[in-house]
């Protein structure tokens, strides 16, 4: 517990937390109690005994008493209980055992999220989640990126591509954003460097570890840059941000695996989706030009690359219609993705600019202009040549974390399985 | 344009940004260049004399040359250009006015949004909003918040009152949520103190200047405090974001109308409800005890109080069911909204944390406790006493930058009659 130090000791404290242990031994009973900066021992003897033996595991307290130096290994403070009060008595039979002794199925702790919690090695994750986003917001804002709110409330289910969920608005037809992406770029009109942190929505029937139908994505657009800045921006942003954690969690919070360091992030490798074909192939995977990299070979290649890796060069069939092409080849775009072992991380690439090679785009990829309507407005106003990425981050998290499971780093996660609590 | 300076003189320059301006007297073609920082003055001699002539307002420009000290009174420096590229040709007939010299409704401009932010008055208003959220951020983070995030999608309509939009999720109804608050309240069982600043969602039909559909919250909770902590907590928060507003804007950007001076949340008054309708009733306003305050009514309190102010112990059955009642007095409410004139800012109290207590005032008012089920499992687990606030964030800033209309406030603004763009 934070506030307990050398100072205090022989003097009177008061610890508010909930009660993870209690060893009952007679004449004596000790209690572990526990906050979310750590956990001390308090001892009831006399009178306090009695309430003690009362007590039931995961009750809030407060607990007053004498700040003794420790004699278990475990705790090198002790409190001599004075008075303790029962803030809320927790159930005698819970769901899970929150001290993570007795280990639960990712199912079975997401039901009882907020008692899972009180298990450090979990509530650690929520707060490198957290450090995580202030220092990627912190990062962006330095870079001269305006933090923006864009509708998550759609008129048109623009973008094509995934599923989207759709609801009745006001007697219109209207959907949930899967992204920014026509907003951010739209604002690189006038404000220059735009980036959201927001929740997006895919109606998605994965049955994956890293799919979810809710989920929070970092996004950002720049103005006069292009596919090869964007790269290397979020390059620099990942390695701030392994950095950030691992300084300040490495030796500070257990969350039972190891977490990144910032070794693992410099410098990124880029491969060519070209050269990805060509190392698929010599390992047995055919895969043809133009077609997506499964998931076998996404492995394959995660096994090689181990760590953060961009592939680049995509071709330009497999992208957006708001990619820009290479100049010197118009079958490969100037776009990247950023994966982690065999997960995609961050997609990102210099957008199209110019109207009417937008819409020569839309309609080779089957899509009607009309339906962009409102986005095209904007290519009327001078739009500048601009480029950015989106970046999972509940992805992220799991890569900063070693967390195998994305449910894993979200708090209260929605599949096509889960819709509470 | 923060980049040109005095060191710079006799120098040569590039300036990206748009064509605010032409003014072609002949020989000499004088261009006023603008980009999120501010604007120079270039002028084209000789050969781009044609090339200048040819360009068209609000058009993307790069533009490179010799700076010199300007002579207009406008401008400090002036480029005299010998270079010009234009990156993306502006439309010549453009729907708005983006100088902001002929004047647009907000409809139209909305409309062209990301045109009207080209107008500096109006980039102001989101570069403030920007440093608003990330101020209260590192204020709470700073207070022992950990930032989380909850779920937007949730499967019961679980805190009545408010419209939800629902729709179709894999087969079952889901909502979009109307408030992070039983989340929130959830995870103080193991995280302490806990905030989000996050989208919400509302299907009220309203026509004011102050309602939307979507809209973003700043919500906070907190374990082992009250009301009158979280109000504190609040005044705090406000009177330290308005600082920094003030500090950073008062003299750097013009927003056209005055911002709010730190001096007006210097010490926050709080009235009681009860004080409310004596004033009321002196006024003519007559409200009888357990009615809410009427729209005329908050006008009436707002002329007196013109600046922030709390409303504070509300009868008991104005508030959800989740506050608690006042010891001495349970019709009445540890409570509390934040004002600014006529405009409601935010809502907090203490909350109830013993489930028998809950549920009888989920009876009372109602409402099922089967549909609450999640929800109150929570209340088996220990969960400390605790209190918080939500907090409208686009309404607060429309106190920071004295717009009447959230719209103003919004990027993209979502209501009754609009979805697009």
């Amino acid at each position: 517990m934070s506030q307990l130090n050398k100072s205090l000791i022989g003097r009177p404290v008061i610890v508010a937390g909930w009660v993870e242990d209690i060893r009952d031994i007679g004449r004596l009973v000790f209690i572990v109690i526990r906050d979310t900066t750590g956990s001390a021992q308090a001892i009831a003897r006399g009178e306090n005994v009695a309430i003690a033996k009362e007590l039931s595991r995961q009750s809030s307290v407060v607990v007053g008493g004498i700040l003794k130096e420790g004699d278990a290994r475990d705790f090198p403070f002790e409190i001599s209980i004075q008075d303790i009060s029962v803030q809320a008595r927790a159930s005698n039979s819970l769901p899970i055992d929150a001290t993570g002794r007795i280990s639960s199925s990712i199912d079975k702790r997401i039901d009882s999220r907020a008692l899972d919690l009180r298990n450090p090695a979990v509530s650690a994750i929520f707060k490198i989640r957290a450090l995580a986003s202030s220092s990627i917001r912190e990062n962006l804002t330095t870079e001269g990126y305006l933090e923006v709110n864009t509708p998550k409330i759609i008129g048109t289910a623009s973008e094509g591509g995934a599923n989207l969920f759709n609801f009745d608005y006001f007697k219109k037809k209207a959907y949930l954003a899967q992204s920014p992406q026509l907003y951010k770029e739209q604002l690189v009109v006038a404000l220059d460097r735009v980036f959201e942190i927001g929740p997006y929505f895919r109606a998605e029937k994965s049955h994956t570890v890293r799919h979810l139908s809710e989920f929070i994505s970092v996004d950002t657009e720049a103005a006069f840059v292009d596919y090869v800045y964007s790269m290397s921006n979020l390059e620099e942003l990942v390695r701030k941000v392994v950095s950030v954690i691992s300084d300040k969690f490495r030796n500070s919070v257990s969350t039972e695996k190891p977490i990144l360091n910032s070794k693992h992030v410099e410098p990124i490798t880029k491969i060519t989706y070209k050269q990805c074909l060509d190392y698929l192939s010599n390992r047995g995977e055919k895969i043809e030009f133009g077609e997506d990299l499964t998931d076998s070979s996404l492995r394959v290649l995660g096994e090689k690359h181990n760590g953060f890796y961009f592939i680049t060069d995509w071709p330009t069939n497999l992208k957006p219609f708001y990619i820009q092409e290479k100049n010197n080849n118009p079958e490969l775009s100037e776009s990247f993705d950023l994966q982690y072992g065999y997960l995609e991380l961050a997609s990102g690439g210099t957008r199209l600019h110019e109207k009417d090679h937008l819409l020569s785009r839309l309609e080779k990829k089957g899509l009607r202009p009309q339906d962009f309507a409102e986005h095209l407005k904007a290519f009327d106003w001078g739009i500048p040549p601009h480029a950015g990425w989106g970046l999972g981050f509940d992805r992220l998290i799991m890569t900063l974390t070693n967390s195998q499971n994305v449910r894993e780093v979200v708090l209260f996660p929605r599949d096509v399985d889960r819709l509470v609590p």
